[in-house]
């Protein structure tokens, strides 16, 4: 059994970025700028927010944080993204999710401008992915491609079966996987109403748990051999922490991990990716690669 | 064994748009208004948007065809495009594929206004029906989901393998047939570099087979009692028909459909239901269901 290490991944590619950003910079070009929109004072958001601003210092970004009380009317917020999408100076940005009740999330990603939708939320960022078009991949799947393409891993073929079918996860992740320019793999996707889930990925080469229920996937579960991607991070109560709790996979991974070739671990796999992807994204925004 | 006839269910779907056009004119509304465009003179075309416009007329809407030669631009047909995007009394616009090699496809198909894409073809409706928002869906996919709910065929948490990942046909399905909202299944999706193809598809409880060969499926692909959808038409030379060829589907129909519950015949399965679903669609956007 091979652990995937995400986090030493993901500082290998922030390295890489920030190579080619000092190139950039060199050569007379301009530092790519993310910017980030944060409303309210959710613990979850502000530390994603800190760590994303953190991440662009490592990559030699420039970064722009606005900030927004949690009252901010959806007009404003509207008027901010409006502001953003026309800003010469910024190259992606994002507004960090969950937004209050009374804003409507949609309608905030459906405003930005889909060139600078660096989190690759956007329906025409979704529906170029879909068709196999240049476009912005949002984090969380391309992470899971990266990890998968920078451990050799083959795809083409097998057996990849996906837990879940949330719209920034399981659904990615199956058009991903199936298409030919990515996974070229054989795709079954379940969920909380699959008949036999359990029988279904049992039959993975690999197997990609994103369900959000810590522990869910079991020995059982799992055909000898394969590999196995634990998107799932639940916050589970632990006294012994400082913080009072640890983040919990979807992978019963005690059990599990004997049983793979590779198996990410929870916390250091997917996670550390995913703020790795949104830099190569921006990156990707700054040098113009995927939109003129 | 019962066949799900689709010539059959395309006549009563079109008898009840029919009826609902004539109330709403009789409310003093106004008949929805399909424009095709038409580049050359492909027989298979020609006779695509000869069915289209008698099928407006069986439906009781307007309709408008605009030709050109096989010389035409890009750049008149992007104008063209564009006038049709703001022509007033047009609700839906299709442009009749494939085009020349000299026209890009992807550039007119984005150049369409989304709202009114009947085909289902831009990105943005791609993307939007990918997360599950309202939208058009594109024909093929549509049709079949419209079959299965008018047979009263139960999809949800059944397993559901789709044999092709092709743009139009393998991949909206697997997202449509995943979806909470339509299929609720489990999903499967198989395609040239499967490794087992047989195997996966002996899985499936609904088969739906569109990988444009003749024959593909034979018996030995099938679990008794499935359902079985035929989304293959090739032309087959045959000497015996007046038109010196028959449509074959991807199902060798005489060995399985013995083993289906359901199946849909080539011809009269799947086929007559797509144009049904643009006029459907066309409705849709007459009435600024989807769209405002």
């Amino acid at each position: 059994m091979q652990l995937i290490d995400g986090k030493a991944t993901a500082a290998a590619i922030k390295k890489e970025i920030a190579e080619e950003v000092e190139r950039i910079v060199a050569a007379g070009g301009k530092r790519p700028h993310l910017a980030a929109v944060l409303v309210g004072h959710d613990g979850g958001s502000e530390t994603y927010v800190r760590n994303k601003v953190l991440a662009c210092e490592a990559c030699g970004f420039e970064s722009t944080l606005i900030r927004y009380e949690d009252d901010v009317t959806e007009a404003e917020l509207l008027a901010c993204v409006d502001r953003l999408n026309h800003h010469d100076e910024v190259d992606g940005f994002i507004v960090q999710l969950p937004l209050p009740a009374h804003i409507s999330e949609q309608k905030i990603i459906e405003a930005i401008d889909y060139r600078k939708d660096v989190d690759g939320f956007h329906p025409i960022n979704v529906g170029r992915m879909a068709i196999g078009l240049p476009c912005f991949i949002s984090a969380t799947p391309k992470g899971i491609l990266e990890l998968l393409q920078r451990y050799h891993i083959e795809t083409t073929g097998r057996k990849c079966v996906i837990l879940g079918r949330s719209n920034i996860v399981g659904k990615p992740m199956a058009q991903l996987m199936m298409q030919k320019l990515y996974g070229n793999a054989t795709v079954t996707v379940c969920h909380s109403q699959s008949t036999d889930l359990k029988k279904e990925a049992r039959e993975a080469d690999i197997l990609i748990a994103a369900v959000g229920s810590p522990a869910f996937v079991t020995a059982d579960m799992v055909k000898p051999g394969a590999v196995v991607i634990d998107v799932g991070t639940t916050r589970v109560p632990d006294a012994s922490r400082p913080k009072g709790f640890r983040l919990q996979g979807d992978v019963d991974f005690e059990q599990v991990a004997p049983l793979c070739s590779y198996i990410t671990p929870v916390p250091g796999g997917v996670g550390p990716m995913t703020i790795c992807m949104l830099m190569m994204n921006t990156l990707a925004a700054g040098k113009k690669e995927i939109y003129a």
